[in-house]
C-alpha cells in the first residue's frame, strides 16, 4: 500500500454535541508513557481517579469506575448488569438515547417499555408513577440530559420516588449532565449512573464513568444468570477495581491518565462554580442565536446549558450551515438527531469550550454563515448579544 | 476530599506482558487534539487506520476495524458476532486465554467444548480434526500466541483445514503476535481474529484489531437473534466503518489517532524485517536468560518471540524478583498467569521494547536483582550473553 501521511487532523473549534474541546493537561496527560495496569503505581491513579468521580457525581458510591470504552459501554454496563433476562425496564420515549436504552435492555435479555412522552419535552413524573404502577418494572431509565434534543430532566427526585415507590432501581443517563450541569447522584436518589468523557467533562472519550448503588451492586451480585457481556460484567470487575486489585482485562491507562486529569480541572475550578460557568456562557451563546434569528426548540425550563437545539432562520437546512461552519471556519455544530435531524441544529458548550472564546467565535462564524447563505441579519449580532449578556 | 497531585507516574521499562514500550510518535499522536468521530477528516483518518491494519494483519477483508476498547472488547466482539445461542465452539485448553473464550461463549448463548492440552504446548491439528468430527462446532477458536503461557501454535494452516473440512469458522487470538510474529490471516484461511494494541503494536490500550472475513461476516449478518451486545454488534458497526459512516457511538478518537501512528511506524518498518527484529532480539534476551540460570517452560519450537515465560534459579519465587525489579529497577516483568502463576516469570519482547537499550536493561536489572536474592551468579552474564548473541 502507499505510505500514510503524518497525522496533521484539521484545527477543528468543537461546540457540537461532543466530543467537546479538551484542555491542554488533559492531552499532555494522554501523551504521558503509560506504566502497567497492575503497577501499585496505577493502581493509586486508579483511587484518585474514583475518588475524583465521586466527588463529580456527589455520590459515596463504593462502585464508581470508568468503564474501558465509550459512553455507549457504560450504558450497555449499567443496562447489562441491572437488569436481569425475563425483568422489565421502563424507558423514557422523549429522545434517541432511551430508544438506545430499550434496545440494550432487549439484548440483556429483558423486556422495554416505552415511556410515551414527544420529542422536546422532559419525563412527567406522574407518568412515570402511572407507568410504574402499570407495569411494575425492576428497572427505571431517565435521561437526565437529553443529547439529541438538548432537554434537560429537572424532576429527578420526584422521578426517583416514583420508582421507588414501586421498588424499581433508576439508572441514569448524565452523558451530557455530568460535570456541567447540577447532577447530585445521592441526594436525587439515583441507583446507577453512566456518563462519557467527551462531553462537560472535556476528556476525549474512551472510559467512561459509571455508579452504582450498594442496593443495586447487591442485585448484580445475586443475579442467577450471569451478565451477557464478560467484558462488562461489575462482578468480575469488582475484582480489578475493588479491593482485590486482580487481572480482568488490560485496562486503557492512557485514558484513565486523560480522565483524572479532565476531572482534577473540575475538582479546582469547584463543581459548583463550573455549572454556574456553564449556565452563564450557554446563556450568552442562547442570547446571541436568538439575536442571529434561531429559535428554540425546547421550553427554558428544560433546556440543557450544556446542549443548545434550536431552528434555523429562514427554513435553511441543518446540514448545509453545519457544512459551511465546519469548512469554511472550522467550528464543529451538529444537525439534530432522530426527529429534529433535518429540523435543528445542535450547539455545545461544554466543558473547556463553555468559554468566552469558544462562545464568541462561534456566534462569529455563524452569523457570517447565515449571511453567507442568504439570510438578512447583522452578521455581528449574535456576538454583540453574547457581549451585552455576560456583561449584566 | 484533598486535592490531587499533578500525574507523574513512574518511569518504568515495560518490559511484561504488555503495555509494552511505546514510541515517541504514538505518545504525541496520542495527546493531539481530537475532531469529531463524524468529521469528514476523521473519516480519513479511519479509512487510513483500516488500511494500516489489513496490512499488518496481511488480510483483504473489507471487515477490519479498530474495537472502542482493550482486547478483551475485540475478543467478546469476535466471539459474540460470530456464535449464536444453542452453537457450538472448540476452544483450545492450553493457556488461560483459551479460557475466556469458552467463558464468552457461554455467555454468548453457545455451548464451549474445551480441547485439552497441557498449558505450555501449542494444540495438535489432529486433536482439533478429531474434536471437531465428535462435536461438529460452528466455530473453532485458536490462541496463535498464548500471553499467560509464552506458546506459539505453530500449525495455524492445518488447523484451519482441520475446521474448514467440518464447515467450522476459525476465530484466532493474534493478540501477543500481531506485528511482531509472522501471522497471515487470509493465507492461512483465519475467518476472524482479534488484536490489542499495547503488546507488538506498542499502542497504548483502548482501541483494538478484529478482521472478519466476508464469508463470516455473512453469517454474522444473518443471525436470526440479534447480539447479545448493542455496543459491539458488527451488523450496527458497519453503519459507521463500512459505507454509510453513520452514528452508532462516539468512537475513540485519540486511540485510533494513536493506533494509526504506531501502524504507520509498522508500514515504514516493513512488516516482514519487524518479525525479523522480534526474532533477533527475543533471541538475545533468550540467551542472557539462560546465562543467568533461567530455564525454559515451552519448548524451541513453540516459543513465541513477543513472550517468554521462564523458571527461576535456585526455586526464587516470582513475586519476589517481579517486585525487586519494579521497585529497585523500575523495570517491569510479570509472574506467570494461571498453571504458571507461581512458577514461572514472563517477559516480554514486544515491538518497541525489542531493541538492544530495553534487552540490555532488563538483562542487567534481572541479574543485580537475582544476586541480591543470594542466587550466586555473575550479574553481568546475561548482558555479555546477549551482546555476543547479538553479534553473531
Amino acid at each position: 500500500m502507499d505510505s500514510v501521511d503524518e497525522l496533521q487532523p484539521p484545527d477543528r473549534l468543537l461546540m457540537g454535541p461532543g466530543p467537546s474541546e479538551t484542555h491542554p493537561r488533559v492531552l499532555r496527560a494522554f501523551g504521558t508513557p503509560p506504566i502497567g495496569h497492575l503497577d501499585p503505581a496505577f493502581v493509586e491513579v486508579m483511587d484518585e481517579t474514583q475518588d475524583l468521580l465521586r466527588e463529580t457525581l456527589r455520590t459515596d458510591n463504593e462502585w464508581t469506575i470508568p468503564v474501558s470504552g465509550t459512553g455507549s459501554a457504560a450504558m450497555e454496563a449499567a443496562v447489562g448488569n441491572l437488569l436481569e433476562p425475563g425483568e422489565t425496564m421502563l424507558v423514557p420515549g422523549n429522545g434517541y438515547f432511551g430508544g438506545r436504552m430499550a434496545e440494550m435492555a432487549r439484548r440483556a435479555g429483558g423486556e422495554a417499555v416505552t415511556i410515551e412522552t414527544p420529542w422536546g419535552e422532559p419525563l412527567d413524573p406522574e407518568d412515570v408513577r402511572a407507568a410504574c404502577a402499570e407495569h411494575d418494572p425492576d428497572v427505571v431509565g431517565v435521561v437526565h440530559a437529553e443529547t439529541s434534543t438538548g432537554v434537560r430532566q429537572p424532576s429527578m427526585p420526584a422521578i426517583t420516588e416514583a420508582a421507588h415507590d414501586h421498588d424499581a432501581f433508576v439508572l441514569a443517563d448524565c452523558v451530557t449532565s455530568l460535570g456541567g450541569i447540577e447532577f447530585r447522584m445521592d441526594e436525587w436518589g439515583v441507583d446507577a449512573a453512566y456518563s462519557a468523557g467527551q462531553k462537560c467533562l472535556s476528556c476525549p472519550p474512551g472510559a467512561s464513568p459509571l455508579s452504582i448503588s450498594d442496593g443495586a451492586m447487591e442485585k448484580v451480585l445475586d443475579r442467577e444468570d450471569p451478565v451477557r457481556s464478560w467484558y462488562l460484567d461489575l462482578s468480575l470487575l469488582e475484582g480489578y477495581w475493588g479491593e482485590e486489585r486482580s487481572y480482568h482485562h488490560t485496562a486503557p491507562v492512557n485514558n484513565i491518565y486523560a480522565l483524572r486529569e479532565a476531572l482534577r480541572l473540575i475538582h479546582e475550578e469547584g463543581l459548583v462554580a463550573r455549572w454556574e460557568r456553564h449556565r452563564r456562557f450557554s446563556g450568552a451563546l442562547r442570547e446571541g442565536l436568538w439575536a442571529l434569528g434561531l429559535e428554540p426548540v425546547v421550553a427554558p425550563s428544560a433546556r440543557l446549558p450544556s446542549l443548545t437545539t434550536a431552528r434555523l432562520p429562514g427554513g435553511l437546512a441543518p446540514g448545509a450551515v453545519v457544512e459551511t461552519m465546519r469548512e469554511e471556519h472550522d467550528v464543529e455544530i451538529a444537525t439534530g438527531l432522530g426527529a429534529f435531524a433535518d429540523e435543528a441544529v445542535r450547539i455545545g458548550c461544554m466543558g473547556h469550550g463553555a468559554r468566552r472564546g469558544p462562545v464568541l467565535e462561534t456566534l462569529g462564524a455563524l452569523g457570517e454563515t447565515l449571511s453567507a447563505h442568504g439570510i438578512d441579519i447583522d452578521p455581528g449580532a449574535g456576538v454583540a448579544a453574547a457581549v451585552n449578556a455576560l456583561d449584566e
